[in-house]
């Protein structure tokens, strides 16, 4: 049995290769594969961005069917790029299909990089064959790489879960969230399972855990036209069903998904610091999510996390435009456990214990809206002089 | 009579004085009085943030009597103050309306400053006599500069315009758009006009044209807790009527209006470029608005403008996801003249025209929707590094 802790390749059944393709640059993986030894049945979340890529396009019609791959580049979105866009997302897909012996409609696509050019095609069916030859077990780490634009490094993770079938393995990979990345768009992420689960299960489950980790972190408030996170596993005529296996497999794909959410945002450009920022009592979930968002987003808040000022009025400030009903006498903030803000009430700063907080490369903020019993947490960043150094050096 | 360049002075029937009074920090301005000779009517245009100052709830509920007085104040802004922080500002506005010998609701108040502090009540009230005393026609440049936060410059303009009747003046101080700096929130603007206007169109064209200058800049999307813009015009028993002369005082203040805007903008914190969003070719307006802040606030298109980057896909994605009726077919995008995207297709870049259009400090870049006839234009700035350093290196 595979180590739990080895990634997706600890995830029986699936398949894994990845090449150096030359998409945009020479001498990097770029063009990866994951292909399942079976029919999946897909979960699948996508950009709400109206401008969405041809993949997006792509895997939302195809995502009902049973699927066998997921053909991955980095390093061009294939978004901007018209019918010629999704012609070329096509005949890729179509190509490995016919490699893999498997309907055209089983194979989907993801896509990252540079916007508004086309994919160099020829070059890439060109590299269709080694990444056929190459397809192995062990190969997860490779697509891990593979998929990086300017991570730093791969995240690549798995869980184990209990059922009264035996034991069951969860691995994910991802890249880089927000728009990260100088052009490089998107949050892409990969998670299979060796589990089969019944199909609606696994599509409520995956879009329930998605919202309270990948859909809960925010870099920079830039929304990509390429953001795809998927679930695959197997098709089986003897789904788990048992409530406590459910159960279980909840408990882990939520757990690996807010592993994931916290290494992406740890590792978003420029941070140092990962911040999560949560909302109690507020009237209800939505007014919560907007609060969080408002926090979490301001320039004001992520340069005030940079310079380990506990500057709780940038806070108050946040929440107060975000829409959330709110009113100054009801609304508290803590740093930790430490009161700021009480019902509206300055509370006097301990400095030294508050300085303790801030240079913790993690910790919490609590914004006490005092408007009811709903709640939201969100993962954020700190903004530093290297987010500006990495988007505004870049040239196209 | 005055001349026309020099700012709020060049507006007879107005007098002005500021004071150190040492609210926050010694031997500088920080407190001031713009003063009428007469009852003057009142437009006011303030924060939306459900966390408003004391100040500005006390402007909200006074702005409908006859107004004699402003007292503004900086380094404070009696924002999360509650009760107390209501009762200085009733308290010093009172003690400045029975020294003028005039009712306590026709004295207004403004703050701007660190948030969650309370004003220091008795060393204000100390300075009222010599802010009294003070008061002087010429002294509009004193005011000007005792707003500033850490704005560079005073921002201290006039326009004159004709009438039927003679010439008039409309002149306008502010201070820095957005939450500009550390912890000092505000868009400040207080315009004054020896004008009679009739109070009905004074608040119409106001509203109209303030929405189509300062509600359409941006700097860092955060809305602060004080953001006060006023004007005052002389009660008169015979106001301008003449619709020429009207038209002509519409003209004039949508320009001062908008001159203050471009000051605001350009002296953004670490900005280094001044950017025109224009979208045109919107479903509504309200689409119109919305894309053009996606686009105007994104960070990563911001600091794509502060690194000289033409980068177009950044701009079709900040449309996409802002929630404006929007297609990757229909969308046009230029920089200055240029098209770097016709229809959904990437043009062949012309480097050296787009260079010497991108090192300019001030550019226009137009979005083109392609789903309507309706169009906002939004000014915004680059995020450089020294965005981030004034914001991260103060410590509360």
């Amino acid at each position: 049995m595979k180590d739990t802790d080895q990634g997706i390749f600890a995830v029986p059944g699936y398949l894994f290769s990845a090449v150096e393709c030359g998409i945009k640059y020479e001498n990097r993986l770029d063009y990866s594969l994951i292909a399942a030894e079976g029919n999946c049945w897909c979960a699948g979340m996508f950009t709400t961005n109206r401008i969405a890529a041809a993949p997006v396009q792509l895997c939302r019609m195809r995502i009902h069917n049973p699927v066998r791959a997921v053909l991955i580049n980095a390093t061009n979105a294939n978004a901007c790029t018209g019918t010629e866009g999704m012609e070329n997302a096509e005949i890729l897909t179509a190509d490995i299909a016919r490699r893999l012996d498997v309907p055209e409609g089983s194979v989907l696509m993801a896509s990252t990089g540079v916007i508004g050019r086309q994919l160099p095609r020829e070059k890439m069916l060109a590299c269709h064959g080694r990444l056929l030859d190459l397809r192995d077990g062990k190969n997860g780490p490779l697509v891990a790489e593979a998929i990086m634009t300017t991570d730093t490094r791969p995240k690549d993770i798995s869980e184990r879960f209990s059922t009264s079938r035996g034991e069951f393995t969860i691995g994910g990979i991802a890249k880089g969230s927000g728009m990260i990345a100088p052009n490089m768009a998107t949050l892409l992420a990969f998670l299979i399972t060796d589990a089969p689960l019944p199909r609606d299960i696994l599509n409520k489950s995956f879009r329930s855990a998605v919202n309270r980790s990948l859909n809960a972190i925010t870099i920079d408030g830039d929304m990509s036209t390429n953001d795809t996170a998927l679930l695959l596993s197997p098709v089986s005529d003897n789904p788990l069903t048992d409530e406590g296996d459910i159960e279980n497999y909840k408990a882990s794909l939520q757990k690996i998904l807010g592993r994931m959410a916290r290494l992406l945002v740890s590792d978003g450009e420029g941070t140092t610091k990962t911040v999560t920022v949560e909302v109690i009592n507020a009237r209800d979930e939505e007014d919560a999510r907007r609060a969080a968002r408002a926090v979490g987003e301001s320039l004001l808040v992520k340069t005030a996390f940079f310079g380990r000022d506990p500057n709780w009025g940038r806070i108050a400030c946040a929440a107060g435009y975000s829409g959330a009903e709110v009113r100054e006498e009801n609304l508290s903030i803590y740093y930790g456990d430490i009161p700021l803000l009480l019902k509206g009430r300055p509370e006097p700063l301990d400095a030294v214990a508050l300085a303790d907080i801030l240079k913790e490369e993690s910790f919490t903020v609590t914004v006490d809206l005092g408007a009811g019993t709903a709640r939201f947490s969100l993962l954020t960043s700190d903004i530093s002089y290297d987010y500006v150094k990495i988007n505004a050096e870049y040239t196209t």
